[in-house]
C-alpha cells in the first residue's frame, strides 16, 4: 500500500511529493515514484505519527478503570483512532489490588492477541496505589498504600507479556519509595511524580534513581512558591524531568500557566495526554469539584446532574452520545495550537515522539521512519483529523 | 583623568586595552595612547558601570525611612559606594502622609544641593501608601490608602526638582487605581506592582495604562497558581513587565526558584535591587518573621534578640559595626553570579542598564558611554570591588 503526499512529517524534516510504502503494519519505504501503481492520495493533507497517550482510564464507551474485563479495553481499542490516538497505555488509578492484578492480567490477554485491532495497546501505567493523601485530588483515599516492593514483585509477575507495566505515578515522599523506585528502575519502569506533595529536597535526594517526570502537571501536586519549589516548581526547574499534561481544556489549568511551563520545558519535555475516563461509564456516583456536576450512573443511562438542578441524559452504549462528555485527544492538541503556536514538528515532540522514547518504544513507535508501525495521522492544517491508520489499517 | 583597562564594557563590547577619559565628572572618550599623561592603572581589573538601587529604604549608618532629615540620605549616599551603588532612589514605605511629603522635601533639596558627593540621589520611590492590607508583608498596614489622585497631585506638587518621584509600587487591584496609574503616566512616574493581591486578569486589564514592573518578585504578593496566575505568575507569562529582585539572600526566595524567573525573563526583564532598610536605624521595635529575631532600638546601640533568648548589640553610628546586618548589593550580586552564571553584560543589565532605562535616566547612567556620568566600578574577576567611582570621584 501506498500513501501519497507533500508533507510527511519524518524526524527533523518534511517529505515533500512522495509515496509512503506500508506492508503488514509497517512502514517500509519512502519512494518519489510508483509508476502506475495504486495509491492513497492526500496531496493536500499532512502526514505525521499517530498520538500515544500514556495516560488515560477510559474513552467513550470503554473504561479501563471501572471494567477490567476485555470489554472495556476493546472498546477503548475502537474508538481510539478517531480522536487521533493510535496507542495507549492502560491506566488504573487507586483501586482495590486484585483489581490492579484483574487489569494488568486483562491488559497482557488484550496485548497478546489483539495486536493490530484498532489503536495498539502498550501496556499499563499504574496511577498509584502509593500516592498521598494530601493530594488525592478525585482519586480513592481508602486505596491508597506505602510504597511496597512485595507488592510491586506482586505486580510485575502477574505480567505475562515481558515489561508490560511501563508506568508508574506515585508519592516520592511516602516511606519506602527510594526501594520501589529502585525496583522500578531495575524492572524497566518509569516513574512519575504525581498525587505528591514532596518538596524540592526530597525530589532531588531521589531523582538519581529514577524519576523521570510529573503526572498532569500542576494537578495533584505540592504548587510552585518561591520558598518550597513544590512538584510544580522541581518540575519545571529540572531540564530532565518530563511534564506530563492532561487535556487542555483551560479548565484545570489556565492557557497562561501553560504557557509558562511551555517556554521552560520546551517541546522536547512535554508529553501531552487526557486523563480521560469515559465519564458515562462510572459505577458510582460521584461529584466533581471542577465540573461542578454530579454524574450518575442509571442502568445503561448515564446522567449529568448540574448544582442548579438540570439534568442531561445520555445512553451509555453510544459512543456518538457520549463521546463528547470529556474533551477528547485532538480536541486539547487543537487547544495547545491555539496557545503556543507550536511548529508542526513540536507538536508530533508532545503528542507521539517524547512519549515513546519515555516508554522505550521508539524503536517502533513515535516517528514517521522506515521500519516503525504504520500509526499515521491523515490531518489538514488545522489539525482536523482526515483519517487515522493503526499498524497500516485506516480508521 | 584617565583610567587604563584591558576590560572596560562598553554596551555589547569590551574595550581592550584603552583609556577611559573622565572630566568633570563625565566620560568625555576612549582612547588608546594619552602620550605621556597619567593615568590609574587597572590593567588587570574589569570597569562596569556602576549600581543603580531603585529599592533601598536605607543602608548603614543612613536610614531614609526612618529619618526625613538630610542626615538619614547623606550617610546613604556617603556609604553606598563602598558596596558598588552608585546611584539610588530615597524610596519610603506605608508612612504618615506628612512623612511622605517631608520625604519628597528633602530628597529634592539633596538633589539640588549634592549631586556630585557620594552615590547620586536620582529620586524618590514611593513603595506604597496605595498598596494591599492582603499582602502587607513588613508594612505597617495602619498607613496604607486606596489610591487617590488628589494625593498624588498633593506629592507630585511637593517637588521642587522636576519629575523627582521616579517610581511607585501599588496595588492596582484597589479601587481609584486606573486613575493614578494614568495620572503616574502622565507624569513620568512609573509603576511597579507590589504588595498587591491582584488577580492576573486584573492586571492584564490595565496594563496598557502604565503597569511596568513588579517590586520584590515573589514576595508581597498573590503567589504563582495554575488556575490563577497572580501577581508572581503574571509578572512571569508578560515579557514586558520588570522583575524587580530584592538581594538574593536566599532566603525569602530560593535560588532555584529565582533561576526559573531568570530563564523566563532573561536578563533584559531584572532589575536587581536590595530593599535594605539600615536595620540599626530603627526607630521602633520590629519582629521580622523571616529572620525570627526582634530588632530593638535602645539608643545609640541597637539590640538584635534572637527567638532563642541570645542579643547581639550594636553602635548604630560606626557603619564598620552595622554594615553587615544586611545583605548589600554586592554581595546579593556575587549570590546571583553563583546561582545563574551570567554574563558581566548580563550583570550589567540587571544591575544598571535596565533600570536606567526603566527609570528614564539612560541618557547619563547606565552605561559606560562617552557623554555619560562617570559611575564607575573596578572590579575583580569574582566580583570584588576594588575601588567606585560616582560622578568621577573615586571613593
Amino acid at each position: 500500500m501506498y500513501l501519497y503526499s507533500k508533507n510527511i512529517y519524518f524526524p527533523n524534516q518534511i517529505k515533500r511529493e512522495g509515496y509512503l510504502k506500508i506492508e503488514e503494519g509497517v512502514i517500509t519505504g519512502f519512494v518519489t515514484n510508483i509508476g502506475s501503481e495504486s495509491f492513497e492520495d492526500y496531496e493536500n493533507y499532512l502526514i505525521i505519527p499517530g498520538f500515544i497517550d500514556q495516560h488515560l482510564h477510559g474513552w467513550g464507551t470503554g473504561s479501563f478503570g471501572n471494567d477490567k474485563t476485555h470489554h472495556g479495553l476493546l472498546e477503548m481499542k475502537k474508538h481510539l483512532p478517531s480522536v487521533g490516538v493510535t496507542s495507549f497505555l492502560a491506566t488504573s488509578g487507586a483501586e482495590p489490588i486484585e483489581d490492579l492484578i484483574q487489569g494488568i492480567k486483562t491488559s497482557c490477554e488484550i496485548m497478546e492477541t489483539q495486536k493490530d485491532d484498532g489503536a495498539s495497546l502498550l501496556g499499563v501505567h499504574l496511577e498509584g496505589p502509593f500516592v498521598s493523601p494530601k493530594q488525592k485530588g478525585m482519586m480513592r483515599e481508602e486505596f491508597f498504600r506505602d510504597p511496597s516492593v512485595s507488592l510491586m514483585e506482586t505486580f510485575v509477575e502477574t505480567q505475562t507479556v515481558p515489561n508490560a507495566i511501563k508506568l508508574m505515578t506515585m508519592a516520592p515522599e511516602l516511606p519506602g519509595s527510594k526501594e520501589v523506585i529502585k525496583f522500578c528502575k531495575a524492572n524497566g519502569i518509569q516513574i512519575n511524580i504525581g498525587h505528591s506533595h514532596a518538596t524540592f529536597e526530597e525530589i532531588a535526594n531521589l531523582k538519581e534513581y529514577g524519576l523521570g517526570g510529573v503526572t498532569h502537571m500542576f494537578s495533584g501536586m505540592r504548587g510552585f512558591h518561591h520558598r518550597e519549589l513544590g512538584v510544580a516548581g522541581t518540575a519545571l526547574f529540572f531540564d530532565d524531568l518530563y511534564c506530563e499534561f492532561a487535556k487542555q481544556t483551560g479548565m484545570t489549568v489556565k492557557p497562561e500557566a501553560f504557557q509558562i511551563a511551555y517556554r521552560l520545558k520546551g517541546p522536547d519535555r512535554i508529553i501531552m495526554t487526557t486523563d480521560n475516563t469515559a465519564m458515562a461509564q462510572l459505577t458510582q456516583e460521584r461529584y466533581h469539584y471542577i465540573r461542578k456536576q454530579t454524574f450518575i450512573p442509571d442502568g445503561d443511562w448515564f446522567v449529568i446532574r448540574n448544582d442548579d438542578g438540570s439534568e442531561q441524559r445520555y445512553d451509555r452504549t453510544d459512543y456518538e452520545q457520549v463521546k463528547h462528555l470529556e474533551l477528547s485527544y485532538i480536541e486539547s492538541i487543537q487547544n495547545l495550537i491555539k496557545n503556543v503556536h507550536p511548529s508542526v514538528h513540536d507538536v508530533i515532540k508532545m503528542t507521539s515522539e517524547n512519549c515513546a522514547k519515555y516508554l522505550n518504544v521508539y524503536d517502533r513507535k513515535g516517528s514517521i521512519e522506515v521500519g516503525k508501525d504504520a500509526d499515521l495521522l491523515i490531518i489538514d492544517e488545522d489539525f482536523n483529523i482526515h483519517a487515522t491508520y493503526c499498524m497500516g489499517k485506516k480508521y
